[in-house]
């Protein structure tokens, strides 16, 4: 049971843009760099927080993504709901899903989970948290090669 | 998020054993055709719930698998802790992770799952689900070609 690599780095890029001083921006190219992640599937991961209203992303030479919305406004447990797919067991092709009781067991036991990723916003992963800013602040950018 | 297809068709075989008349077996083949899943994983999976004592496996000319331990004593929290990985994220190779609140809140997240599949035993699953009795009972065998 793990998340898809798709809500794990969207939920460490929501934290990184969290972090960044009020009126900052920063660019995928950055976030890549820091989580050490290929660019292809962070483009895509940005364009879904964008979608989701998560990432606010503007184009052109001075463009750049940052949240869309303030951190204390974004619920972990609501980035869950909408980057991942939760039906943890592939039902479709089972004979007995008809008279089946631990779909609604598994069905259950996921809303608890994500009630207690309820309790925590953004915010309170970030602030305060003055060894992940040292960390972010210390990270030396990955050379790329431009050619 | 999804479960492993190893505790996913795990549990299956086991709500599978849960419905068998006291006193008798089943096969691997029997529950690799009921559930379509390739014999060598199944194979692998019932060594598992073995090794765990869910099963009972006997072997030689009438040997056969069950249950190991009574339905109403199998909880299905725990045959999901221990069939499951269940570290949510791999935080390995994360540049954050000494000062990552979200692990905490994960972590903390996953047990509320658990504890809610706490809630229920495989009998729970089972008894008196006289529509799951009826799939397995009307189900034909899957054909096989031996050679």
């Amino acid at each position: 049971m793990q998340l898809t690599s798709f809500t794990d780095y969207g939920l460490r890029a929501l934290i990184y843009m969290a972090t960044l001083p009020e009126g900052k921006q920063t660019s995928i190219t950055e976030v890549t760099e820091i989580y050490g992640v290929s660019r292809n599937h962070m483009v895509k991961i940005i364009n879904q927080l964008s979608r989701l209203g998560f990432v606010a992303a503007t184009r052109g030479k001075n463009g750049g993504i940052r949240l869309g919305i303030k951190a204390n406004q974004i619920v972990i447990g609501d980035v869950v709901r909408k980057m991942e797919p939760l039906q943890l067991v592939d039902c479709s092709a089972c004979v007995i899903t008809p008279a089946c009781r631990l779909r609604k067991a598994l069905y259950d036991a996921v809303q608890l989970f994500l009630k207690e990723l309820d309790r925590y916003t953004l915010a309170d992963l970030v602030d305060g948290n003055s060894p992940l800013y040292e960390i972010i602040l210390s990270e030396p950018p990955v050379a790329i090669n431009i050619k």
